[in-house]
């Protein structure tokens, strides 16, 4: 598929990122949002972000920032944050291919890199 | 401005890109295509593309792609490309910060990281 919206169809479960893309060592993710996700951070690298469908908000701790379909954010590296959806919204996010989705934390949301790309196969 | 709408707006002038974010090295590109770009490379750097709005074509030597709304598509490395575009296509990008968007021709066409980012000031 080479369709954003056609790979957003194909996703069945909350925070479980699906690559629909590399280049340059970057990792073009798409994932469906909704629930809270635990607070991580990622020491090296940033996560681009952009909404396509719905809003969510990225959770900081000391702040919030509501992000609607069209919107665009980065988190910066280090920091800690975490998305939370109230209804489910559709994202894409960008980051290095080494990055874990949860970062240092291993949790109930955890997805391995070959969970993420086994469609791919 | 943190939504791409706004920020394609505040586009003039076609095959011009402006840079909305930067992450992990790469810059995020947005432009209005409309008509025939050179042809032209990049030795060591992919490019992402997804069409925001309209449609393009990436043009290879040997082939071509049709990209509409929503589709997304890489170039990789090294290889020939041009994008033409019929009517107004609006287009999102990504690529290594140090990446010339006319490859190593320098054309009409070329605009400096400096011009890219000259919003941003």
């Amino acid at each position: 598929m080479l369709n954003v919206a056609d790979e957003f169809n194909a996703i069945t479960e909350h925070f479980s990122p699906r690559v629909i893309a590399m280049a340059n060592g970057q990792y073009f993710k798409l994932a469906k949002f909704k629930g809270e996700f635990p607070f991580h951070s990622h020491a090296d690298e940033d996560e681009f972000f952009l909404v396509h469908r719905g809003e969510f908000t990225m959770c900081y701790r000391d702040r919030e920032v509501v992000l609607k379909a069209g919107d665009f954010h980065v988190v910066p590296r280090g920091v800690e944050h975490r998305p939370r959806a109230t209804e489910e919204a559709w994202v894409m996010f960008v980051e290095p291919a080494a990055t874990r989705h949860t970062g240092d934390a291993v949790t109930e949301f955890t997805k391995s890199i070959a969970q993420q790309i086994s469609h791919l196969a």
